[in-house]
């Protein structure tokens, strides 16, 4: 078993009472605020492109020190001011009462309070706000997208939603994977005897990998991101790597998506710059690379204009300027084919756990 | 405990045997023909729209007669002629391996044989030519696609995957669900206590219904299809139905294309007419329904062009010619508008399942 080494997730209750104490805290100011006679008002940290910053020493982009004042002074601001009480006061509830939504949820049940949102990006807006201003990922507020992935390996959790506490399962029990909700995403972590963890970015080698066994072979824990990782799946990955202290390797496609899908579970999305939940610093994406098409010959598709904009774009970006992630994108641009990880069946369906996995996995010891 | 009234599937070592036996058939009738001098050749029953035809005695759509022969004798038919008996040879491993693969890993596969698939959807095509040979679906050769939706309840599995044989799992253990793969595809449904099955569209829902126990409440088996069902999740609602006597209620977006996900639980797709196992023609569309719309007074969104162009085209599907899926067609072309399940959640975020589910379940019993 590992140490718990580096806890970053307090119990599902220390949680839910901190996230409290931060909502009741808004909430005093608000009160306050009204009674010394002034407009109450709330500090939004700017999320505008000027104040995301790369930050070398937490390897994420992080917001900068400017932040907004949302005054219900400011007839402009009246709107979105009313839209982010409200939304502080229903997150409350769904914490209290344990219950967990949706961004869509949140649109509709606003129409209860007539509070009134456009349409749902302007609701989900508004939660991205909540976010900033608490600091806390819209998952502690039990607020939940609808995209989920999955997880397979020797991993014991304990629930902590209702009806569920303390009761224990081992994630390698159903080998076509556990979805990553709600439940899991707030369960404690008990329990391991791996020693890694492999995400993949597809459903169908994910299979693979569970049928091969490599979970038993290279005593690793299998995710899959189901293609760009979503947010609950990067919260376990973190949590895997710095509670269980496993190291995390990441397999993608062999094409700029891939990388990036690579890059955004290591130093996170600027759209997340006001949060620290969802990085994996040292993660390490060990495939498909660039490099690895021409060495392991396998078959590729073209890549479209649109493939090779992105690839431009990416050059821009401040954690594309060393190592790994500089040179692939170059191979990339000079070859302009791409290949997917199933491309490795051309040499046997086991190809890629016999041979490329053991071959990237030695070479990851280096990187 | 329910009795297992009309077993649909036979274990998993009975279809490996009897798939196994069709193979070696048709490789045998092969091996006479090249012995008698002939050219070797495929039946392959047409697929084209003019030999669809919707049975009302087995309520969904199915091929006619007409059989085209794919033979070697004739240049133009030697190409997928060969892709073919490829294809036949690939699954026949396969199955005996006990590997899983995917579409796209097939198209990858050939290539290691230089069987020349000039891009996916042309391997795709000939794996759903051999299923019309065979009258037997892709997921019985092994070949899984990426899809996966999930399902939560007491119903107990014993699964038959290698490495897991004879291994029992209860799947109300996760609350965030069990997605359904190749192993839950292929597994034995032992005991439940449920005595419904409620499919659902969306995983916000699902996780929601999982959270008020409505397992518990209703005694049922929640299963989200996750949009359109995927076919492991028809064949998964067949065997509940068929194998543990449980009637199938279905939830949906109150749109036609929610009208639509319900129906083809129901009775199928014309891309399926080939094959018997992903119909559960008993099943009820509960909701929601045009008519819900008003009478609920839920928040609507308008409907687009193509909303319109849809309900037009579903109008001249045989399946929608009376009952309560002619009538909300009619319904929804007269209001013109749409409303999401979470639509509901304008009254609170249980309404859904405190009032409106109760309410629906009891109407569903006259329909």
């Amino acid at each position: 078993m590992k140490n718990k080494s580096k806890k970053i997730s307090k119990t599902s209750e220390e949680r839910r009472e901190s996230l409290a104490r931060l909502l009741q805290e808004q909430g005093l100011k608000i009160y306050s605020e009204l009674d010394r006679g002034e407009f109450p008002k709330f500090s939004v940290p700017s999320r505008s492109v000027s104040n995301i910053v790369y930050d070398k020493k937490l390897r994420q982009y992080v917001l900068g020190n400017t932040a907004s004042i949302r005054s219900a002074r400011n007839m402009s601001q009246l709107r979105s001011f009313a839209q982010l009480i409200w939304l502080a006061f229903f997150a409350n509830r769904l914490v209290q009462e344990k219950k967990s939504s949706t961004l869509r949820d949140i649109y509709y049940s606003s129409q209860a309070f007539s509070i009134d949102f456009e349409d749902q990006p302007e609701s989900d807006n508004i939660i991205v706000d909540l976010e900033a201003v608490l600091a806390r990922p819209r998952e502690d507020l039990h607020i939940f997208p609808e995209e989920r992935s999955s997880v397979f390996g020797d991993l014991t959790i304990e629930y902590t939603v209702p009806g569920y506490e303390g009761k224990r399962t081992n994630l390698s029990d159903h080998p076509d994977g556990y979805l990553i909700g709600p439940s899991l995403s707030s369960a404690e972590l008990v329990d391991t005897s791996a020693e890694l963890v492999i995400a993949i970015e597809k459903g169908g080698l994910f299979t693979r990998f569970v049928e091969e066994k490599i979970d038993k072979k290279f005593k690793a824990i299998i995710v899959d991101t189901a293609g760009q990782a979503p947010r609950a799946t990067r919260y376990l990955l973190k949590r895997l790597h710095n509670e269980m202290g496993l190291p995390v390797v990441i397999l993608t496609d062999g094409d700029v998506y891939g990388e990036h899908i690579a890059m955004v579970i290591k130093s996170g999305s600027a759209n997340a710059a006001h949060l620290r939940e969802l990085t994996v610093p040292d993660a390490k994406w060990i495939g498909v690379w660039a490099t690895d098409i021409e060495k392991y010959k396998l078959p590729t598709i073209p890549m479209t204009e649109s493939d090779i904009k992105r690839i431009y774009d990416l050059q821009k970006d401040p954690r594309y300027q060393e190592g790994i992630w500089k040179k692939e994108l170059e191979v990339f641009l000079k070859i302009k084919r791409k290949a997917e990880l199933e491309a490795f069946s051309k040499y046997g369906l086991t190809n890629i756990t016999d041979k490329y996995l053991p071959e990237k996995l030695e070479i990851a010891k280096s990187l």
